[in-house]
């Protein structure tokens, strides 16, 4: 390498501000009052992912392993488990992801037992709503909000009989106009959703993420086709965006 | 939902500290003094993670796109590429993973011209070596550490006449002893492996990461089995410590 080169490869790049984006973003909506209950990251903890594409994002469904990265796939449960994993070795977690794209709320009562209860977690985290609204814009669907609260419910309801311990992350449903998927038949009747998922959350005092604040607040950094190309599923920069946000939440 | 069982669910759950390990583990051994120039990540960046099968994590190989998930795998270039592409939106930042599993360092000089120069990066960052050991243990290869060192060099060397300005990340091969694949056939004989990886990043004055001394310090805090059950490919932890290292050290 000649002496001109290493001259210059020992200049600095010119600087930039650090890579503080996330908290800014984070900053204005998150946490919210009243939201958080301290660390829920316990020792020998199990901790579970569940709901739809989102939180599915490819994940091998054979051996359907905790604490594998196949069994992950590479959406933000991935992310949030592969930081938890990391930054507390000493915990010895048991982390899974049971999403399964497609879902809807009653789906996930469907197979709970096996995908949920008989897990036995600590930390349950939810994400579910978007496909019981997408699915009726796309005529294959035919349920409500209130059907959607309903079992919602229900599934929390019965969730806490048999697992009388388990605290509770619930993620808010969310689209983003413009995306590839989402035009104006999603206004309003999906803000219904968003609320319902809220209400749901603060009755029984899980840990809620607004995840569509969180998104509308990237916007003001990059468009919706840098975040969710689609409006509904996430990408790289957008799974990690809410990967903060999940792992904000549980840090307490 | 019962009042006692909403007053117990308010309760916090007992609190531990902070998720703070990774900063432990990386203090101690990063950064390297001399090794940092800045923040090296500029605007409109062309960022390339480059290596063998710890890079590939399972990429899938048809489209290959930039800063898509199932183009960068499971492994610590998508942890570290995603942890960018959330924090710095406006930076406009096209990432690539082209690590190809099973590669030793004259496999990526066969394909460097299609899978580097051609992606013209700004960044590039490569890891490369553990099977330029190991398969010699396998007896499927009989390059010496002088054939990686000279053909390290020879890449690298080439690379810099093709791209004058790129900036380069050099990782330190490692392997944790007591892996399932790692045992005592691996000493010393790897460790030179090491040493000429550190000697190339110091010749290039690439920003070098000290992997094998980062997982020696996460060693204290968990088992190899739960870094690199193999002690070659790293776990979700063992990859988010790797991201993380990476992440650190372009930060500058």
């Amino acid at each position: 390498m000649s002496g001109s080169r290493r001259a210059f490869l020992k200049k600095s790049v010119p600087g930039i501000a650090a890579l503080s984006v996330i908290p800014d973003i984070l900053h204005a909506h998150y946490p919210e009052s009243g939201s958080r209950s301290g660390n829920l990251i316990k020792q020998d903890g199990i901790i579970l992912f569940q709901g739809d594409s989102i939180t599915d994002s490819g994940r091998e469904k054979e051996q359907q392993l905790p604490n594998n990265a196949r069994s992950f796939g590479n959406g933000y449960s991935f992310l949030a488990a592969s930081a938890l994993l990391s930054r507390l070795p000493e915990k010895n977690l048991t982390i899974f992801n049971r999403g399964i794209s497609g879902n809807k709320v009653y789906q996930l009562a469907e197979r709970w037992k096996r995908d949920a209860i008989d897990l036995r977690p600590d930390l349950l985290s939810i994400l579910i709503g978007v496909n019981d609204f997408w699915h009726t814009l796309q005529k294959v669907y035919d349920g409500t909000v209130s059907v959607y609260e309903n079992d919602y419910r229900k599934l929390l309801q019965g969730t806490l009989q048999q697992l009388p311990d388990v605290r509770l992350v619930i993620g808010e449903p969310f689209a983003l106009f413009g995306g590839s998927a989402v035009n104006s038949s999603w206004i309003p009747g999906f803000e219904a959703y968003r609320h319902t998922a809220r209400n749901i959350a603060t009755e029984f005092n899980a840990i809620f993420i607004p995840f569509q604040e969180i998104f509308n607040s990237a916007l003001h950094h990059a468009p919706v086709s840098y975040w969710a190309p689609d409006g509904v599923h996430p990408s790289m920069a957008g799974a990690q965006l809410m990967a903060s946000a999940w792992i904000r939440a549980v840090e307490g």
